[in-house]
This record gives structure tokens, sequence and C-alpha cells, in this order.
């Protein structure tokens, strides 16, 4: 391979490959599952975890040992956290790069220079296992004494719960997801919570964290705080409004906020269900989808294209419209280049959505379309919610799923740059202006 | 109104709205129509027009008067022709503007300065009229001699259908579109012509005339061609790949190949169409909503984000992908700010598509959302395909469609601009990075 350099978008998407393929060869281990799985299922499932989508060809409960359920959770743990790692410092060393060369004032990189990646790596960890570590503790406790589970089963559902909330996974081991909690506002509102802080991102956490101390946000947190609460409040007055007295008919008022409000959250990338997509309508599945493709926050285990990319998607455009190349926060302001960067990104998504979603109409003409855009944006955002055919569609369409689930957990743009990477040209070209829309 | 100043834009976005509300008061009159119509269709049918969309909540041919079918085609005439000519004076004033600030060799302008805009207004005319002239006299002996119209209906027809063809208005006075002509190549090859030079811009056309003397042709010319003909190509492929044994079934191949190829050129915004489009497969429909989202070429009859913002899309996602800030196109770049400009389109797009989708989907929960999509890319592109729903939606969806037309011709990015501009502020922001996608 002429000319081929070994980049730090290369290792990711090389790593994102190898890390499932040996995910699945495990769970293809004997001891690993109850019954025979094809090699196409486990690689599904492998990668579903790694890239913590949890969308399921087989159901987990009753396909894998529990050598296989931890396996998974492992999985989720290292496409979770760990890879967030590698990410998040990719992100402040490049961020670092391209701001001293613009010397660009950068909150944010005083706390996180170079150095700061190794505090960087000991945050993550460190916040990981409080949260998860904390909330497995309440749900053993809860699932032991209220449920009476049996010690075993209450602990390993617990801790298996805990990681694949927190990371935004959204397996789970009961086999219809959170559905038989419709009632339980302590198991919704608990898992709901490790959704949203392992969505915000590290980098919000630690300032969050640091907070009392610093009395410092910067501008990315506060923008990561404002569009997470507007996305949530919008999301749950949606679902209200058009599932009140649809699927959720059978609810009394506080459980239809309840499941409102879970349902929301887990839009958003988690994934787990508390009321089932299937039976919802139309247009709360087009609500879902607008929602599973904004998603998490960067730097965060979830996916999408990001709040933050929401965020200035929408900021970039008034200032086009106002004639203007400043994008304005307040008093301050977002580089231009970043508004260009959302734009792609933006781009980017919808166009592998897009043909995605083609391939897999072409190889199943008896779905309905809307169920397959459902599926596709579901896998793009990492999120795992589905319509109901992610079991019944053929391999080849998993197959375009699990590369959907990939190209979304390694970010579209990071991909394209691993493979056209080449560096700007030295020839000048002629500036000649054409007609555009 | 404090500070409102009258602006090219909101000069635009008025005269759009005053001009299809005068068409529907004159559609009102007792002579224009056979019977009894509402306000809504009224307004509806004229909007249509003028915004060459061809969307019809009424049947054209059965009820309007001779007198109403004049007023329509008026409507197209000054819609299409019409307001090309300033949508077109606009963009190359614009151009010069920004480009002698930014002291940029531009090859157009050089053809059409300030003191061109009256030889642009001639060249519109002219071609205009030429075109529909010379297919309008060929329709006229066919009607005539081959299916043996009586004179006066063959003018009739003649006359509207090469106005409603070369203007991409979609219009007919047939009551089925062209599906009577499925076996015809000589109708469907003729109007097809007339809805590829209507969409190809005037810019363009004059380019073209003026090629065997001048030798030259522009970027914004070679963009155009080059990717008008990958569209028609790509799409008459797969329409043949999807629809030969389904809605084409009953067809020869010779026939299959030609239907194929008159719906691809006309889903790019004309939007009559030779085979129901109520009866193809939901993947041809998903590829023709790309289609009519595309559309046809600036400063032309035709809608959508057009052929040169697609482009410039797919170069700029490439060039931020090789994190070079130059798009680069041959020996030529375009500039970056247009680059921005295409994304900014295209997000726009998106959202005004996804908003009106949401409310018409809220409003109408009956019609599958599959069809509501492609009835709002229909509008939004100005097509005027259906999948048959046009007919029967309730009055507000009626008017959200109207809206969704008027932006649609308008332009969103020149919408948006008359609302909002305000110049750049003179306060200077601190920039701060934020992480992004
Ligand atoms: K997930
Ligand atoms: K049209």
């Amino acid at each position: 391979m002429k000319g081929f350099r070994i980049t730090p978008p290369r290792i990711i998407a090389l790593s994102y490959f190898g890390i499932a393929l040996l995910g699945a060869l495990l769970l293809e281990l004997p001891f690993a599952r109850h019954v025979p799985v094809s090699f196409t299922d486990s690689f599904f499932t492998s990668a579903s975890a790694l890239y913590v989508t949890g969308l399921s060809t087989v159901t987990t409960s009753t396909t894998w040992t529990p050598f296989g359920d931890a396996i998974i959770a492992l999985l989720i743990q290292v496409g979770g956290a760990g890879i967030t790692f590698v990410t998040t410092s990719f992100y402040l060393l490049m961020g670092r790069k391209i701001s001293l060369g613009a010397r660009m004032l950068i909150a944010e990189d005083r706390n996180f220079g170079v150095h700061g990646v190794v505090r960087l790596m000991k945050a993550i960890l460190t916040f990981s296992f409080a949260f998860e570590g904390a909330a497995a503790l309440l749900f053993l406790l809860y699932f032991r004494f209220v449920y009476h589970y049996t010690w075993a089963r209450a602990i390993g559902i617990s801790v298996f719960h805990s990681i694949s909330a927190f990371n935004n996974a959204g397996f789970d081991l009961w086999g219809n997801s959170l559905e038989s909690f419709t009632n339980d506002p302590f198991v919704l509102i608990l898992t709901s919570l490790l959704i949203i802080f392992g969505g915000l991102g590290f980098i919000v956490l630690v300032e969050l964290y640091n907070f009392r101390r610093t009395r410092i946000l910067s501008l990315h947190t506060r923008i990561v705080l404002r569009v997470t609460a507007f996305l949530l409040v919008i999301g749950t007055i949606f679902i209200l409004l058009f599932e009140s007295y649809a699927s959720m008919r059978g609810l009394s008022w506080p459980d239809k906020i309840l499941n409102a409000w879970f349902m929301s959250v887990t839009t958003r990338t988690a994934g787990f269900d508390s009321v089932s997509v299937g039976k919802m309508k139309e247009i709360t599945w087009f609500i879902f989808i607008i929602l599973m493709f904004i998603g998490a926050s960067p730097g965060s285990t979830g996916g999408g294209i990001k709040t933050t990319t929401f965020y200035t998607l929408i900021k970039t455009a008034l200032s086009t419209a106002r004639g203007s190349t400043e994008i304005v926060v307040g008093e301050r302001s977002i580089p231009q280049e970043q508004g260009q960067r959302s734009l792609v990104i933006f781009l980017l998504a919808i166009a592998v959505i897009t043909g995605c979603t083609m391939i897999d109409a072409a190889l199943e003409p008896g779905i309905r379309l809307m169920r397959i855009v459902f599926e596709e944006v579901s896998a793009f955002g990492t999120v795992g919610l589905t319509t109901g055919i992610t079991g019944i569609v053929n391999t080849p369409v998993k197959w375009v799923l699990i590369f959907t689930m990939y190209v979304g957990r390694i970010g579209i743009l990071t991909l394209l740059i691993s493979l056209v990477q080449r560096g700007q040209s030295k020839v000048k070209r002629i500036p000649e202006r054409i007609l555009i829309g």
C-alpha cells in the first residue's frame, strides 16, 4: 500500500472493526451461547455492543450464557468509556493543534492540554465506575428486596443494566427491554439519569464536578446543557401529545408523563423502551427519527450528529441568513470553520442514512420503507430502538445495519478523513463563482 | 414598522405572494370556472401555477373554463420566465458586488454585468418564446393530424402544454397528465426536451447558444451540464431497475426505456407523469424524493436545491474530509463561501420539509407518512408529482403545501435573508471552540 500512513483516524477506524471481530469470535464459543448462532448474528451482537447501539437480531436473555453476557458487557464498556477516551483525546489534541495555529483562546484546552490526557483517562474511569457502581448498588438492593430476584440474578442484572444504561448501549437481560417497568418510577427514573449523565460527555461531567470550585463553565458545556434540556422537554411534550391516547392510553397521567419522559431520554441514544415503539403512531416514529438523528453530546457514550452540532447548524444557518460570517453565541463566537464542519457532518449523516436505506429497501422490498428508515437512523444514531424488524431482516440487510452502526459510532467525518486525508494541494486554482440554489 | 427597508429579497418575497393572491381572485371569477371552487382551491391552483409546481387539488381540465386555463398559463409564464428574470438579475448583481469586493475573476459576470440585465431579459424572452413557439407548432400539427383534435382544441392544448412543459410547471389539460401517451414517443420525447432545456437555466442556454462563436463554457455551465446528464441517466436506470416488472410490466422494452427516461426527466421538477406514481413501489418513491429534492438548475424555471448546489455539497464534503478549505473543480476552485452557502441551503431545505411534514402528519393522521413526505418534497421542489393525496387532504394541509411551494420557489435562503437580514454586528466576540459531532 503505497503511501499508507498510520494516522489517528485510521487507528480508530481499524480498531473499531478489529475489536468487533474479536467479540464475535468470542461469542461464537460454545460456552458463550445456549443455542447455535450464525456468524452474522454473533458479529451483529458484538458490533451492536461495541458501538453501544443495542439493536439485536437475537434475544439477548435467551441466546447468551452468563459468559456471553459478560462478553457483551465488556464490549459495551470498551465501546463506551474506552473508545470515548480515545476520541476525546483525539478531539482535544486536534483542537489544540488547530487553535494554536490560529492563536485562539480555548477555555477547555486549559483544562485538558497534552499532558492532561492522562488526567482525562483517570476522569473517565472514575466517573464511569462511580456512576455505574452507585447505580448498580441501588438496582441490586431494589431488585433483590422489591422484586425478590435471587442474589445471583440481582447482581448480574444490576451490573449489566448499569453498564448498559450509563454507556447508552440499550442492551437488556429481561427480553422485552423495560416494558415490564412501565409503572415503576424507580427503575425508569434511575435508568434515565444514568442515560443522561452518560450522554453529556466526560468533559461536561468534569466541568460540572469542578464547578463549585472554578465557577466556570465553558461555552461547550453551556451549549450541551441547554440543548440537552431543550430536547428532553420538547421530546416529552411531543410524545405526550401524540401517544397519551394511543400507545399509552391505558396508563394513569403520572405514568403517561413518566413514560413520555423516559422515551424522550432513551430515544436520544440509549435505546431502551418502556412502551413498545412498534405500537406507536407513524408521526411519533418521525419525531423519534429526528431525536435519534440529533443524539447525545460529543465525547460521550452516545451517538447521532450530537447536540452541539445541531446547535451550531442552527446558528450557522441564521448567521448566513444575516449575511454574517460570525457565529455568535452570547458574548462568544464559534469559529467559522466549526460551523462548516457541523454542516458537513449533517450532510454526510443524511447521505449515509439515505444510501443505506435505499440498499435495504431494494434487498427487503416487503418491509415498509418507514420502518427501514427508522431502523437505519436508529443504527446510525447508535440508539437501538426498532419498530420490530431487526430480527426478521435478511443477512445482507444485517450487514448494512452493521456498517451503519460502525459509521454512526466512529463518526462519519472521522471515517471519511481516515479514507481520503491527503493534505492541502500546492497548486493554486483560479477561483470561479457558480450559481448556487 | 421601525427600520423596515425595501430590499431585493423582500420585493421577491412579497411579489410572489401578491401575484398568487391576484391569480386566485381572477380564478374566482364566475366565467373562469365551470363549477364552484373554494377560495383555498383557487389560491392553491394560482400558487401552484405561479410557483410552477403543478400540484392540483382540483382537476384542471374539468374545473376551469378556457379563460381560467389562460389565467393559469399566464401565471405559469410569469412564475417561470418572468420571475426567473428577476432572480437571475439578482444573482448576477449580487455576484458582481461580492466578487468585486473579493477581487475575483468571474467569467459569467463578463457576459452579464449591470448593463447586461437588459440583454438578459431579452434573452429570456427570446428563448422562452422560441422554445415554446417551436414546440407548440409541432404539437399543434401532431395533435391535429395524428390525434384528429379540432383546430381549437389542438391550438389550446399545444400552447398550454408547451408553456407548462418549458416552464417546468406540470399542469395538463388531459386530466390524467401524460398517462394516455405511454406509447407515444413523439409526445414524451418532445415534452422531455422542453423540460430539460427549461430546467438548464437561461445563463446556460445563452452560453450554449454562443458556444460556436465563443468556444467558452463557464464553470457554472459545465457543472450544470455534467450533473444534469448524470442525474438523467442514473434516474432512468433506477426506474428501469425497480419498475420494469412492476408498474411498467405491461410495456414493451422500448416503451419501458422511453417511460423510465420520461419519468427521470419529469421528476427533477416538471411533474408530468406518463406512468402513475401512486402505482409505483415505495423504493421508487424514495428515489423520486431524492431526485425531486435535487431538482433543476439555478436561474431556471425548475425547483429543488439545484444541480450546482448538489455538486458543491459533494465537493465541499470531500474537501473538508481532505482537511482542505479549497473546493477544487479541475483547474478551478469554487469560493469557500459558496460551499458554505450550499450546505446552509441543504440544511434549510431539510428543515422546511421536516417541519411541514410533521405538521401535515399531525393534521392528517390517516394518511401514510411516506405519502406526506413525498407530497412535501414535491411541493418544495415545485415538482407536482403526487402519490394521489393532493385532492383529499384537508384545508389546513393545503395551506401548508402552499407555504412549502412558496418557500421552494422563492428559495429558502432568499426568504430567510428577507426576514432576518440585519448586517454584520460591530461588536467583536471572543472566539471559543466547542466539540462538534
Ligand atoms: K444505544
Ligand atoms: K412542476
